[in-house]
């Protein structure tokens, strides 16, 4: 009775989203099964898209062909990009998004496109004959037919919901949990494990007090993060900052005796990077704060999101705790925060498309992989649309190198590494992250996108286009010289040091003394320079000129690295001599005591600049 | 911790949300509890508010200063006055609904009343001592305190939802439903029973041929509900009529047998008026086409609601019968239609304030009273939550007479006759129907709604300001005349008697002939007739006038009815000869077998005109 699919995604999350949108718009024939087609593309936890790497990996998704930057963008309230007086490699894009409009234009996005067909009802079965997938059987009992499947069952696989010693079935709070699928995967053969993630409770914006905390707006001049035609925002609205205090930590300890963290009532392992507050102040027990950001939850809800305050303690040990916060003297909750405990399978099982090995055109994007966080979600499901779109059709795999995106870094410490905690993105994950700049994720990715028939035609002409306008633009500054008379006083005023000859502009913008913004001084010596060129381009071509030593550094890094594989490293080795180790890393190489660097390099964790540390250390 | 409440609300679908609006904006302190924020407001069923006698409860709701009107102008995609054809008591307001627009306008509303605080959780126990409720537990085990409690549980206690075969426990699809509350309030004494209503299908509207469809746009100068200042919709989206067919009804009846419908295992009783489309062609055999409305459930979104087609068979033969039906032939759903079964308590058990007779301060509104519709709701939560405020404030209790408001009728009807099956408003309920039309509802109640500090000092202004403009019109019709020559060539055209001598306005508006559109012609003669008077209250004095005596004949009847009272009716009466008898009056007459017209008077379904019948036929 119903048409027999190409592939049939479940859930539709931002994987979810993504798969769909990806193999439709490819031409497979898609159908997105949802268990309530209200909360397509709900965001489960803070109302905001980007961030470091993260940012970068929305960049890249929409370089891609992808749409969480064009959803991002149209539904942004404020926008930042983070790290500005950095390198260009840690500039990152971020927005707070209005939670509702973000959902909607997913929604409608997916509704418009041909190719996307929607079935709300929760996948209990997927059907497998001969470890290849051919679709699934749903709660209400019907079979659907389809060439590959994507899973992106997010945090709803046996879903348990805490709140102090209260427990709850659920996969997102007022949501159920899916049951079966997993016991399934299992008998299949596949290896599942436990993990956890939180929220922070949801307050009501009437009952605080924002003189007493610090506004954080957005940027003056607000980017985007699509290469396409949306617009920047023209009004943002603002976030707000507070923090924790003695107070509140003492009052959170009190219920340390009823968190389901403390207790062992959680079994799965929980975002590191994204701790709860109880986590905070237990393993950073000398800091006698913390960093609270309140972020408006859209243009006109009174609803805030009390970003850094995740938290699985007893409710009334919450509102407690909250109420002794700077601002938050009044506050009264619309939900407390609580903690989630889902099934993953390690993402070890599945190849670079992010196909399992078990079962043919069965692919896993998303939570379900042990990663955490909407961008890494998103990024997955593009991937793995794409490949069971490529699959449906026999067509050649596709995967992102390690080279070529943060989402070859992301897929491939997943399926070689494995991850024991929720997985999240960071620039310090990348070998190559000084190449991998949110700038030029277009320019490394739109093409690729394009091949497969993802990327727009329009997108690759854009692409096309700016490479040119940046090559002509790097051919100028490369043969435009300037006269010490023009230049000497303002070098002067720079402390830079001064010219003897006719010298070329590439060479001034190299010195490190002239910054990003003094460069467009010296742009006026060119003889062609032409205002009107997007101020991207000029950024990409600056970036390009003014770091290419580094950039060479780091490439001749990387190969070292690849050189050092096997070289050993003793079994008692102290890695508590090595300050410079990062936190997690020499966590990490303490309790798995790799024998050889390449193991090393391999735990997740541990980063390229630990391995880099270890290598001087080692004398190489 | 959590502060002492005046009222609590359990529930924010329509009764609940008017409630605690109602509520708040009196002055109490209000917490309204929702198992999800995300979904208050939730149109459960069709997108659209108002209609016959519905469209007359809003506008009543919005005169005593509800907020039901104003959502639904804020959120209209499309309105139409029904009936127009018929005299000014049947005309009816309806609008098609954006569902997303409808339930964000009214969380906004709710978000910026001041007194409305919110909480996301499930209410499982009421808190009472000595027959006196304080307060509520919930799902998470915490207590909140109030001085009266309003439960608007709509369809969520102990919930099941049938498809065919399956069920599920739910109080709407993908939602979960309450256990406990039932238990409780049987414990404490409280009869409850069992009724079901359905929703039809949801499809993709793109896989829909709208040219084999007939269409059906809204009113050309579309109206709206509030008497407040929203403003009318520029643009409209149209709704389609396509209709069942015989081979429609023969699919549909090969799954009769696995029908929850037909095979017991539904228990409850369904909405006779918004029946099952099996239900239709079971009761109505003769029938060889049903119509269907298809309408779009918002300004973007694909997705249409099939109004008509409520049904609760398996999927697969919803799908095969939609697609025999004209336009249908491609169709794809998004989901299938289902019936949900819910507890529901008999409202006899309540006060005309809607309180409960056995606890006090407990009050009860919607469909846990065994009503169904949204406008039958809403209504029902405006008088809880104001009489659960003037509770906590021991003020005085605040109640609707059957002359004043549709409100009364619906209420007066549950409280002294029950209901066994979901009531539904009709205008045949009213005996005062003339008196209660929709264009006067803040004539006969706005000054109500303000003396209790709920409608607005700016809304009693306009009304009273409306009242004195239409009486000033009035004297002026009464008091001008027109001479023969000037009129007597125009009344010729019209058939209408000539006249010999100089006349009132008043005379000629009455005349029969004279329809509403032709008044227009005769206020011109009017000496200070000023064009720019709004023409509601032109409409609203014309039709005083011309309804004049019809309106005085039906305060007699009313009358009459009231003293016959005690007229005998034998217990062998052949209902059956009496062929202007409504099909439900006929019915339950025939089941109940009243022995005095006053008990044949207040059987649920027996209308005010089937009681004029029978005096008619028993010679009075």
């Amino acid at each position: 009775m119903h048409e027999t699919y190409d592939v049939i995604v479940v859930g539709a999350g931002h994987a979810g989203c993504e798969a769909a949108h990806a193999a439709a718009t490819m031409g497979s024939k898609v159908l997105l099964i949802t268990m309530n087609m209200q909360t397509i593309a709900q965001m489960s936890c803070n109302p905001a898209m980007g961030g470091v790497a993260k940012g970068q990996i929305v960049r890249e998704v929409d370089a891609l062909g992808g749409m969480s930057g064009i959803i991002s963008d149209k539904s942004m309230i404020q926008f930042r990009m983070l790290n500005r007086s950095k390198g260009p490699a840690m500039w990152s894009p971020r927005c707070q998004s209005d939670r509702n409009m973000f959902a909607n234009e997913w929604r409608l996005a997916l509704e418009h496109n041909a190719n996307v067909d929607f079935w709300q009802d929760t996948v209990s079965q997927l059907l497998v004959k001969h470890n290849r997938v051919h679709g699934v059987r749903t709660d209400m009992g019907l079979e659907f037919k389809a060439k590959a499947v994507v899973l992106t069952n997010g945090t709803f696989l046996n879903g348990r919901i805490f709140i102090g010693e209260k427990i709850f079935g659920g996969g997102r709070t007022a949501e159920r949990a899916t049951t079966g699928l997993t016991e399934q995967l299992v008998e299949i053969g596949f290896e599942a494990g436990r993990m956890k993630t939180g929220t922070p409770p949801r307050i009501d914006g009437r009952s605080l007090d924002y003189s007493r905390m610090e506004e954080q707006p957005g940027d003056e001049n607000p980017g985007k993060f699509s290469y396409s035609t949306t617009k920047p925002l023209s009004t943002q609205r603002s976030c707000w900052i507070t923090y924790t205090n003695s107070d509140v930590h003492e009052t959170l300890k009190e219920g340390f005796e009823k968190s389901p963290m403390f207790t062992g009532r959680i079994k799965g392992l929980g975002p590191r990077y994204c701790p709860s507050i109880e986590d905070k102040i237990n393993r950073f027990a000398d800091k006698d704060r913390h960093q609270i950001f309140v972020e408006p939850e859209g243009w006109e809800t009174v609803e805030v999101y009390v970003n850094g305050f995740s938290t699985s303690l007893p409710e009334d040990v919450q509102l407690r705790a909250l109420r002794k916060i700077q601002g938050f003297e009044q506050a009264k909750m619309f939900r407390p925060g609580y903690a989630v405990e889902y099934d993953f399978f390690p993402p070890t099982q599945l190849k670079h498309t992010l196909e399992t090995h078990l079962v043919e055109n069965l692919f896993f994007a998303g939570q379900i992989n042990g990663t955490t966080g909407y961008e890494e979600a998103a990024c997955q499901g593009l991937i793995a649309g794409i490949n069971a779109h490529q699959n449906a059709h026999e067509k050649d795999s596709f995967t992102i190198s390690r080279s070529e995106g943060y989402i070859g870094v992301l897929i491939d410490d997943l399926i070689t590494k494995g991850t024991e905690e929720p997985y999240r993105m960071f620039t310090s994950r990348a070998e190559y992250r000084t190449l991998l700049r949110q700038d030029n994720a277009d320019l490394r990715l739109t093409e690729r996108g394009h091949t497969i028939g993802l990327a727009s035609d329009s997108r690759l002409q854009d692409v096309q286009k700016k490479k040119q306008t940046i090559a002509d633009l790097m051919d100028n500054i490369r043969v435009t010289k300037v006269k010490p008379e023009e230049i000497n006083s303002w070098l002067g005023d720079l402390n830079s040091a001064q010219l003897r000859e006719k010298s070329s502009l590439y060479g001034l913008i190299k010195r490190p003394e002239i910054g990003l913004t003094e460069v467009d001084y010296l742009l006026q010596f060119l003889p062609e320079y032409e205002p009107e060129v997007n101020t991207e381009t000029i950024e990409q071509a600056v970036i390009e000129i003014k770091y290419e030593d580094y950039l060479n550094r780091e490439r001749t890094n990387a190969e070292k690295i690849s050189k050092w594989e096997n070289l050993e490293i003793t079994a008692d080795f102290d890695y508590d001599r090595l300050k410079a180790l990062s936190f997690e890393g020499r966590d990490k190489l303490k309790k798995q005591r790799p024998a050889t660097i390449g193991q090393a390099s391999r735990i997740s964790g541990v980063s390229p600049s630990d391995i880099s540390i270890l290598l001087v250390y080692l004398g190489r």
